[in-house]
């Protein structure tokens, strides 16, 4: 099972949490100096490598566009990651939780995703990762600054961790853009639904550590925790707030949002995510009953636009649109009728 | 059972039809030059002639403002009514259908309403009760004008004849201002949802004749029955047109308000009208299968503000929200599902 049909620990607030290390091959140049033949060696060099993991190898720079897409959907690769054209692979596990993406800026991006709040069980399986590519890489290395990464905001640990929060609340209540402002004082930084750049969509914010140089993996780890867990309990508190205040106009959002998926016959993506954004805090809230969350997460990966069309072959916005609903539709009547 | 707790002939556009016979008693000035004491007098005479029908007797002066609003709500009285000071009645039968005004611009109101395509019957209803009445009053007449009325435009056969009808495809192709401008020409009217000076909420039109002087009663209905044809057919073929060219967007139009309607928590009185309107256009070109037009025509009655507080005491606007939609989707619930 893929781990995103899946809901964690704090899965009423946090979708996944993430641990991405980034290495490079030691005696190479970063992936942009490369020659398109040191690219490829450096590339299979990492394949081989990688064998023991038993993970499939997809070459994205010979992937169809929707393929590709796919990938981004489910925040494997980045938006940016869409048009590359040099040679670039992923290495993806069965269940999806760990994906080695090969040939980005960094030779190497090892990424662990589980569900809900769980940053430890991320590390742990990127350091096992990152272990079993040690037996027989060489990475570049120095004592005095960690491992050598491509961009200079990562060098040190070489890692990025984050928690993909759902805070309906804090976005109704504004307080989000306090959030947005003050994280970035303690060395974290707040973003849209894609990473970098990109905006938050269905109320989804990643959150992330920004340090990477001067403190352990631990310690960045610790700051991250923190953070995430004073933001859990400020979306919780504000929920209940809103709940006792004006639980019937609470209630109303999510029956209608509820209502809706159950019974739209075209949907876009757009809406799609605002629904499933509205019915998740139903559920999370008490407020809808027998949708199960897990429902919700695989709605919210398998409605992207490249999910839904290549689940049905090329097809017009329209067509899509419909299939959208279609799936929804399904999904909803396959776990039950919360009314 | 309510009239209107039914749906009859061309029940997919025509709500219900509805004959008005004005009267004046013979030897009294029209109500507004009666004195009170003239007035009580005439209603006391009145009152006394319709005993053999057997009609509840409503003094509409002495009734709380909300139980007017019902009777409007209920397309008993016009909204002028809701402020009526002097003395006035209403003779309402059991099922609402025969409902005689006293005391309003003429002395008597005979109203007769069917459910949907169906003048010769609301006229039969009436001109039975008007010969009852006949059999102890002496109407004002003349051989050469016909009945007596306060206002000109009634002389004649004294006979008002009108169909609701629901017209959202012509609503949504704009023709119904062409129908709306075209129809005084051969002397007939369209109008709001509750007559004269009224807007159209729902989609809902009333057609009436206008000519009252020169022409039976048989004729003027049968212009008016003839334009409802004409008006009944081209509703029909352009839902058709929409179907076959819009048919994605039409079933989600309906399939979405139905939607809404199962699950909102609170609802004003104008979505109300808007989604069964769409409902109803659902039921009508079979999209939506097992709600009844039955149901929809009573939600339309009893969604109406005065209705919704009545039934559940003086409340407030919000809480009135609440109740209206928990009658609509406890109703819907009872009807069976559609999906």
């Amino acid at each position: 099972m893929k781990w995103y049909i899946d809901s964690g620990k704090e899965g009423d607030v946090v979708i996944s949490s993430r641990v991405r290390l980034a290495r490079n091959l030691k005696g190479y140049p970063f992936t942009h100096n490369l020659s398109d033949g040191a690219l490829s060696e450096v590339l299979q060099k990492c394949r081989e490598a990688a064998r023991p993991l038993g993970l499939q190898y997809l070459s994205v720079d010979a992937m169809p566009p929707i393929n590709r897409q796919i990938l981004m959907e489910r925040h494997i690769i980045s938006p940016q990651m869409l048009t590359a054209v040099r040679k670039r692979a992923v290495l993806l596990s069965e269940d999806e939780q760990i994906s080695i993406l090969l040939g980005e800026e960094d030779h190497i991006r090892i990424q662990c995703m589980t569900a809900g709040f769980d940053l430890e069980k991320a590390l742990e399986l990127a350091n096992k990762a990152d272990d079993a590519l040690e037996e027989s890489l060489d990475y570049g290395f120095s004592a005095q600054y960690g491992y050598a990464t491509c961009c200079p905001t990562n060098t040190g640990t070489g890692m990025r961790a984050s928690c993909m929060l759902h805070l309906p609340a804090l976005t109704a209540n504004g307080y989000i853009d306090t959030l947005l402002s003050a994280v970035g004082k303690v060395g974290l930084t707040v973003r849209g639904l894609y990473g970098e750049g990109t905006k938050a969509k269905g109320c989804m914010y990643q959150i992330s550590n920004q340090i990477t140089l001067g403190m352990s993996e631990e310690e960045s780890l610790k700051r991250l925790s923190e953070l995430v867990k004073m933001v859990i309990d400020k979306e919780r508190r504000t929920r209940e707030g809103i709940k006792r205040e004006r639980g019937d106009k609470l209630t109303d959002l999510v029956r209608r949002a509820y209502g809706i998926l159950q019974s739209a016959y075209l949907m876009t993506s757009d809406e799609a995510y605002k629904l499933l954004s509205d019915a998740r805090l139903g559920v999370a809230t008490g407020i809808l009953q027998g949708l199960p969350l897990e429902a919700v997460n695989e709605l919210t990966i398998t409605t992207g636009p490249a999910h839904v069309a290549e689940a049905h072959g090329d097809v017009t916005a329209e067509h899509r649109d419909k299939l959208r609903a279609e799936i929804i539709r399904k999904k909803i009547a396959a776990s039950g009728d919360s009314r």
